[in-house]
């Protein structure tokens, strides 16, 4: 090989590897580029879901404390309530001895025994909050007007002049409005 | 400069450029290995807040359907129950209208009476599920066995021979049970 040839040779190889790296930075640059946007995207995705989830929970998590406050009013309400159908059945019970107790000519024995279980019904009513509508002055929401006088000096406009049949409520509940006569003005 | 000082130079630089090329790759490695690194780690929090999200979102989902499950089967069991409290105290006012209707001479109008107010109270325990325990064979656990008489022909082991006090129960509780005398082998 001819000293010439041979410096030819080695300037070619210095230019190839001056070549190689550059290409090689070019080729890391890339390759860089192509796994760090992987890892990236499979990341935001890792998030995403994160965050997806998150907020799934934290509805669920609200819904429940919704569920749970709803369910406790509601047991509150049924509690309070609760016997008020039977009460509203027993209701016709309590006229039925008031009516009895009218009756002229009953003995001091019957009338006794009357207003025993009388007293026992209504005080069994009161333990569970059952009461007589009060009849003072009218009330459209616990009195119905069956029939009205004019009102006078004794007896003033809206004033309840005579109880045909009791009312009666539970808590404040209406269950049954007083029959009344009213004062008109 | 010689030839032969020209080609050392040649020989270095092809010597450095390799290297160089040697460097760039080690050095390309470390930086790959060091962000590939630092993503798999941010994308394993990512990861595993999400799993953490998810089991979290699972268990509050799953502890609300316990949670609706229970409610309701509470609010069946109160509505079922309602009238208990109210029944126990109205009971009494039963056993002091048939105590009523034992009286010796009571008028026929006051006897109806008393007997409008017996059926319309056990009418509406009935409708709400409370009735009288039934009283043939005796039963530990509806009845109470307040007196007890040699069994014979007529009244065989564990008939009941007598009622002392009517029992009721609502539904299949028992609200009190009824006072009896049984017949013992």
């Amino acid at each position: 090989m001819s000293k010439d040839n041979k410096e030819e040779l080695k300037n070619d190889t210095i230019k190839e590897n001056q070549e190689e790296i550059k290409e090689s930075e070019t080729l890391t640059e890339e390759v860089l580029e192509d796994i760090v946007e992987d890892e990236v995207s499979e990341l935001e995705e890792a998030q995403n879901t994160a965050k997806e989830f998150e907020n799934k929970y934290l509805r669920v998590s609200a819904e429940m404390q919704n569920m749970q406050r709803r369910s406790n009013e509601e047991r509150l309400t049924l509690v309070k309530y609760r016997s008020q159908d039977l009460a509203k059945k027993i209701i016709p019970s309590l006229d039925n001895l008031e009516r009895a107790l009218a009756v002229e000519g009953i003995t001091e024995e019957v009338k006794k025994g009357l207003e025993m279980v009388q007293e026992s019904l209504v005080s069994a009513l009161k333990d569970e909050g059952i009461e007589e509508v009060p009849v003072t002055t009218f009330d459209h929401n616990f009195h119905m007007a069956v029939q009205t006088i004019p009102a006078d000096d004794e007896h003033p406009a809206d004033s309840i002049v005579q109880v045909f049949q009791k009312g009666y409520k539970l808590h404040e509940r209406l269950l049954r409005p007083a029959m009344v006569v009213v004062a008109q003005a």
